[in-house]
Order: C-alpha cells, then sequence, then structure tokens
C-alpha cells in the first residue's frame, strides 16, 4: 500500500513538526511532581517514555527544583535545561501555562504538547481566550501545538508515549484520537488482540494541530498500513476530504468512529473537546464522499483492524457458520443475516461429507454446522476442509465457548489443543477462517478465552469476541473492499 | 401481580403433567451408564437432582444393569423399579425408543421426558415417523411427553435439574426455551448476575406438550413472578396468544427471544427442531397483540430480567449518565440517544452544586457527568443526590471499568469501596441508580467486575454489562410499562 498525495502538498510546518512531536530527540516534561504516582501530571509521561526502547534525551521541569527518588535532576525552568529541547511537554496548570510558553518560545522549542486542560472546553469565555493568546504567541514563533485537553502522542520506534501499560512492540495501525482514554483503550486492548501499533496521536482541542494534519501524517507514514480514529468535531474538513480520499485511492484504509452524532452525544462532545460534532446525515453524506470505514464503537474499530490485517483475502460475504450448540446456532444464524452475511446451506456434496462422520441426533450439518463434536480428533480438519471447498462458501466462521471447554476429555489443555487444531488446517483450507470466542461467564472461561485468542494471535488468525461484531466487521470490510 | 386467566381453562392434563414433571415424587432416568461422566446420558439429569435440597426418589436404569460406583442400583428395565415412577427422563438412543414407551405404560408413568433426539429434526421421513409413532402410543395411554431432543425441566424448589453448575437458590424468574443450551446460559450467567429461577423447561420439538401449555404453566405458577422465554416455532399460536394476552392483563412481565426470525436463522431452525420459524412482519404483529417484551439476545433476556426485578420503579426515560472519560461519555450519550434514552444537560442549580467540588480542567459536568473524582471520598453521595434531585432527570446510569481500578489509592479494594459507596447513597435518592460495569480487558478486570457485580447484587442494585444493553433495556421496560 504505497501512498500518493493527489492534489496539493501537505502544509510543511505541520507534518515537520508531527516529525519531531512522533520521534523527537529531546523533550522536556513540564510538572513533573517528584511524588506523583496517581494518573495525571508529567510523571505519567516520563514512565510512558521510559518503558519503550528508544528514549530520547528527557528533562523533567518542577518550579521548586530537586530532583526525583532515582537521581534525576529538576529544573526549575526551561531556562536552566542544559541542552537543546526538540518537543515539549506541558503537564502545567491553566494558570502557569503563559509563562511557560514565553520560557518555549526562548528555548527554541520546536513542537509543544499541552496535556494541560481547562481552555474553550470549559464553556468559559475567559479560558477560551487564554487558547486563543497561547495559539498566537506560539504561531508568531512559528511553533506548532497538540491539544490542549489531550495525551498526546505515542510511538514505539520514536520513544514517546503517554502509556504505562500500552504497546511496546512496533506495529503497522496508526490511530488519531480526540480523546485519550479511547485511545489508550483501543491501544491496550489491540494489544491484547494480537494488533500493534506505530503512531498513536490524541489531540483533544485541536487548536492548532488537527485531525487533518495527523491524517496526513500517517497516510504518509512509511510504518502505518491501517489508520484508525476516533473524533468529535471536524476544524478542518476540506483537507480531512482531501486526505481521506487519496488515501481511499491508494487502498490504504482507514476506519473512523465518529463520536457525538446524536443530539445528546454532540451536546457531550462540545463539553468534552468544545468540538461542534454535526448530524449524522452529514457525516453519512461525508463518509460517502471520502470512502472511509465507518465503526460505531470502539471495540468495532478494533475488529476492522483484526479484519484488515487478518483477513485480507475475504472475497465475498457467503459464511459456513461452525460451532456448538442449536440454539446458538439459530441465532447465529439469524444475526449474520441481519448483518448482510448469508448463511446458505451447504452443496450436497458437502452434507454428503459431514454426515459420514456426524451422528444424527441432536446436530445439523446444513449451514450452521451445529457440531461440538468436531473439536474431538481430526473431525475438525475434515469438516472445515469441506465446508471451505463448497462453492456456496466464501469464508468460514468457526465459534467456540471458553467457560465449559468442551467434552471433558480436553478441558484441561483446551486452549492450547483448540489453538494447534485450529492453526495447523487454516493453512491448508482453500477460504479463509475466522475464529469467535464467545464471550466467557466465568474467571476459567475469561483465562481459557484470553489463553486462546493470545495462541491464535500469534499464528495470525483472525479472533473476534461475538458472532455479531465478527459479521458485521467481515462486512464492512467487504463493503470497502467492492467499492 | 396475581394472574387470572380470562377466557377458558387449560387444559387439564397438560398442566398436571407439568405440574407432576417440576415436583415428581419419584423420577426413572432411563440410559444411565455406570461409566459415563461427560456431558450426555442419564448421569447427567442424575447429577443435576442430587445438586438439589429436593431430592425426590430416584431409579437409574441400565439393560445391563450392575451398579454405579456409589452403589446405586441399576435396574434394566422399568418393569423391575420396585416404586411407583411418577416422570420418566429417557436417555436412550432413539433406536431404543419404543420398548422404553412400551414399559412407561405399563408402569403406570405419568409424564415422559425425551432427551432422546434423532427424529422429525433430522429431516427424515422415516425418524418423523417414529416420533408420530411415539406419541400415538403415549396419547392413547394418556400420558404426556416434554421434547423429544430437549434438556427437560429445572425446578430447585421441585427437585428436578439438567444442570450441574446451575442454580440451586430458588428465585421467581421462570424461562420456556426450545434450546437446552441457551435456557443453560441464562440460568447460569443469571445466577452470576443476581437473578435466581423458580421453573425452567427446555422443551425441543415440542411436539406434545408445547410452548403455549409451558406458557400456562409458568403464568399461573405462584413461584414465578417473571417469564422469559427462548422459541424458535409456535406450535400452538392461539393458546400462546391467548396466554400471553392474559399475562400482559396481568402486568405478569413475559420476555420472548425468537429464535429464526431471518431467513437463514428459519433454515438453521428447522434443523434445530423442526421447526417453522416464520417472518419477522408476521412476529412483530403477534408481538403487538401479545403485549409481550421483545429481546434479541440471550444476554438482553437477561438485562430485561434485572430490570423488572431491580428497577421496578424506574417512570420515565431520561438518565442522567455518571462515570469517567471525556469520549465515553460522548459516545454514552450516543448510544442513550440511539435507544431513546434522552440524557438532557442538568438543571443550573445542579450543575451549581456539582460545580462547586469539580475541577474545572478535563470534566464535564452537564450530562453525561464525566468524573472519575466523583469516586473518591463523600463526593459520590453529593453528586448523585444533587443529579437525583434534578426535575430533568428520571433515572441515573453510573458506569464504571474494572480494569484500572479507579485511582490508584483505590485499586487494591476497589468492588469492596465502590460497592459500598453505591450501595449506601441507593437508598436515598429519589430516582432509582443503575450500575454499568463496562467490559473487562484484563484478568484482574474481570475479577474485580465480578465481585463488583456480586456485590451489588447482594444489595439489589441493577448491574449492566455495557452502557447499550442498560439503555436498551430500560427503554423496553418503559415501553411495555407505558403500554
Amino acid at each position: 500500500m504505497t501512498f500518493v498525495p493527489s492534489e496539493s502538498e501537505p502544509q510543511a510546518d505541520a507534518q515537520t513538526a508531527l516529525r519531531t512531536a512522533f520521534a523527537p530527540g529531546s523533550v522536556a516534561i513540564a510538572g513533573v511532581s517528584p511524588r506523583t504516582t496517581g494518573w495525571g501530571g508529567g510523571q505519567m509521561f516520563l514512565r510512558g517514555i521510559r518503558n519503550l526502547d528508544r528514549v530520547p534525551q528527557v528533562y523533567c521541569l518542577n518550579p521548586r527544583g530537586g530532583e526525583l527518588p532515582d537521581g534525576t535532576p529538576l529544573y526549575q525552568s526551561l531556562a536552566d535545561v542544559p541542552g537543546t529541547v526538540e518537543s515539549l511537554i506541558s503537564a502545567v496548570p491553566a494558570s502557569a501555562i503563559l509563562g511557560l510558553i514565553d520560557d518555549a518560545i526562548a528555548k527554541g522549542v520546536k513542537v509543544v504538547h499541552l496535556f494541560t486542560a481547562g481552555f474553550g472546553e470549559t464553556g468559559s469565555t475567559e479560558r477560551a481566550d487564554l487558547e486563543t493568546e497561547v495559539l498566537r504567541r506560539l504561531h508568531e514563533a512559528g511553533i506548532r501545538m497538540i491539544g490542549p485537553n489531550c495525551m498526546g502522542v505515542h510511538s514505539t520506534r520514536g520513544g514517546v508515549s503517554w502509556m504505562e501499560e500500552g504497546s511496546t512492540t512496533p506495529g503497522r495501525v496508526g490511530m488519531l484520537s480526540q480523546s485519550g482514554m479511547n485511545a489508550s483503550e483501543v491501544v491496550g486492548e489491540g494489544v491484547r488482540r494480537g494488533i500493534n501499533f506505530s503512531n498513536v496521536a490524541s489531540f483533544g482541542n485541536a487548536s492548532d494541530l488537527n485531525e487533518a494534519d495527523f491524517l496526513e501524517f500517517l497516510a504518509h507514514d512509511p510504518d502505518t498500513d491501517i489508520v484508525l480514529a476516533y473524533l468529535e468535531g471536524i476544524r478542518n474538513g476540506r483537507d480531512f476530504l482531501r486526505v481521506a480520499r487519496d488515501m481511499a485511492t491508494a487502498r490504504k484504509p482507514l476506519v473512523v468512529l465518529k463520536g457525538g452524532l446524536t443530539e445528546a452525544g454532540s451536546r457531550a462532545a462540545s463539553s468534552h473537546t468544545g468540538s461542534l460534532a454535526g448530524s449524522a446525515q452529514i457525516w453519512n453524506a461525508v463518509q460517502r464522499q471520502a470512502g472511509f470505514i465507518p465503526a460505531n464503537s470502539v471495540e468495532e474499530l478494533l475488529d476492522l483492524a483484526v479484519t484488515i490485517e487478518r483477513l485480507p483475502s475475504v472475497s465475498g460475504p457467503r459464511c459456513a457458520v461452525l460451532g456448538g450448540g442449536g440454539g446458538v446456532s439459530v441465532l447465529a444464524a439469524d444475526i449474520c443475516d441481519r448483518n448482510d452475511i448469508p448463511v446458505p446451506w451447504f452443496s450436497e456434496k458437502t452434507q454428503n461429507v459431514l454426515r459420514e462422520f456426524t451422528p444424527v441426533a441432536g446436530t445439523s450439518i446444513r449451514n450452521p454446522l451445529d457440531a461440538g463434536f468436531m473439536f474431538e480428533g481430526d473431525k475438525i480438519e475434515t469438516a472445515l476442509t469441506a465446508v471451505a471447498d463448497d462453492p456456496n462458501i466464501d469464508w468460514l466462521m468457526v465459534h467456540t465457548g471458553a467457560d465449559s471447554g468442551g467434552p471433558s476429555s480436553r478441558r484441561d489443555n483446551f486452549a492450547e489443543r483448540m489453538a494447534n487444531d485450529l492453526a495447523n488446517v487454516a493453512p491448508k483450507l482453500s477460504k479463509p477462517l475466522a475464529v469467535v470466542i464467545r464471550q466467557p461467564r466465568t474467571n476459567v472461561g475469561f483465562e481459557r478465552g484470553l489463553d486462546l485468542q493470545r495462541r491464535l494471535n500469534e499464528r495470525g488468525i483472525a479472533c473476534y469476541h461475538s458472532i455479531e461484531s465478527c459479521a458485521r466487521a467481515v462486512r464492512r470490510y467487504l463493503d470497502w473492499k467492492n467499492r
């Protein structure tokens, strides 16, 4: 997936600033308390950065000076920092921001990230004016700003992060998000689902660098193959649309979750990031024009990342549904059908193969294949091969619970055996295979499910948490592919 | 909720048979292997029954005779059983069914349950004929039948069950289900969600006693206040509709999940229980006429049971949404709005109260209240009280994750403190309170979430697993209440 920009060149200074922010040679963190161990404050960024393999030169600031328990000096101001500072992260209160900005200008900082909140998003005119003044001073000095009111950037390769427990393995999925918590959730859960990340940005109020700049950066980023986005408002619709269209043309997938599409959500977005969210109708028109993939939840962003990374060869919607449970199979067929995923009956030939080793009582071999027995012995290879070769079928969905762990003979090493069985047969099949690990009910089921998911991730098999999320993601991906 | 039947009397023999099946004096289980420890076979019923407080007289049958490891005798046929047998559970293969039926008639059994499968649901004419012949012989002898191809009945008070790990605490929720697995899932997960059960039936092919008979039984059952149903086909639409309507008139809630409403699901239902499922259009008309509460998934059946048991006083849809996270709050508002649950801004008075102790940066006090700080100290009581007294609000939804466990100071005893805080304030509020424990991502989050759910259940507080499931259940319940 190579990306060729079509109409105009990107804004040079914005992209230069972002390249610095995502992979700085040196960073200063303002507002590092020697005692803070909780969520907020500059310590969070220090811990996030030190967690990664590549650590830039880091300086910590605190107006009272002193040092951290490990001996790291706390400089009283930017002027005291001995070296150059390319990127500044501000975790000081809004009341102290103007002084810090003036120091940053004097120091020759190239890009500023304001974790600092309490500006326009509060609805107060005075605080909105303060935001404008910050921006005015920075622009006069040719410095670009991320935020305010945001977590900033996370880059495993570039050595910056706000996430202590986040991803440390470099991957190929990028993200831009107006909410830091949503970005943290996508990255944290993404890692458990086998998705690793390239460059991630949380940009909050977006009063300077906005969604179009971040999208432009990720569109051209050679480390990024897939882009996920959580947006509340759009500051620069023209450029956003242009970049999104270019990505669609270049077949570089962009998945967008739009918050604030309802009246209540739009009011909430205005309180959160000061965004004017716009209506669902307008947004749908934007989506059609821009050619990105729409998502309706954080979970769906990840379902789509999994689908694009792991099921790139899925070529049509017709699904073979395989797993134990008659009622589960009926509801699975309903769910697929409602999501425009047909579950056609298998051909006579396939049914004949399945009939050979299927007990006639208490099972169905027509599709869904209601067949818990399938998971015993080498039947799974025979069943999956027959079904994959069926001309009525485009892809296979195997679903399993993890609570009971299947027949008693297999409970002890459920995840290991199930993962081995599926991973051994998947590469031999003529059609792509997805696995649904249904919602666990018990502690042991949750652990077994995570274990199975991890093992399947390692073998490159697409895993989902419900039949619905699997069917929906495949449908959305196909709609985008066939566009 | 007293139930007064309106038009005709229930079929006397069907209801007499069901009273015996749900609370038999004596049971014979045919097809108990001395060595089986797995899922199927008569051992499952024996273990289920012995798990309960009230155990009827139980006899085990095996054509080879002998005894179980604990010394329980295995009778070679019903004729050898020393006492009377009121209820017979058949776990023999279909090939042996006619002999067993003849023995049951000779023994004077009152009701027969066929766990045995492999009849009409296979699509084979020969096997459908066998089912007809079984039924003909039983009816000639005045014996009623449950099944075939089903798990039968579970009654904590009556001392019968197919569930080893199921509920053992008597409760007020009844269920009828055409799928044994769906019934097992509702009961198993229901217990974790604080829902206890009265009488539960899985009735499979329903070739004799059908959904209308089971509904009639539960409608009149003095131990049952709420009825859940999973249906694939309807055998006796006239009587089902009559009983459902009577229940609506008597305000006894009935929640129905219909499988096979799509074309693919309908085909799957015909393979599963031989049901003719009918179209969604017809079903919607039935629902409107009958006045039950529709559900779209097994999860939703339980969400509605929780809502009806725990939030009976909810009187309107306008919701206060409280919890930490700006992006989460925006998406929560979107989800509520899409489910017809308004999230109106709080009154000026409420906002003033909240403003007094809310940091202005990084929070919103308009609704949703984006305020993780709320869970610290006694702020939660002040916040919830102010919000509950707001005239724009009908009910409160508090949402929390369980993975991070909140501010670091509270992580160790997250569930205990959170449950205590909420349980202490809930009874003092002027409006009902629901709690959403968002989907966990980690083992520790799953355990914390289960712990919190259990503690809140014990205090009678309604718990849900997602903002969407909570909003949807409250909306459906209100629609039914305001009908």
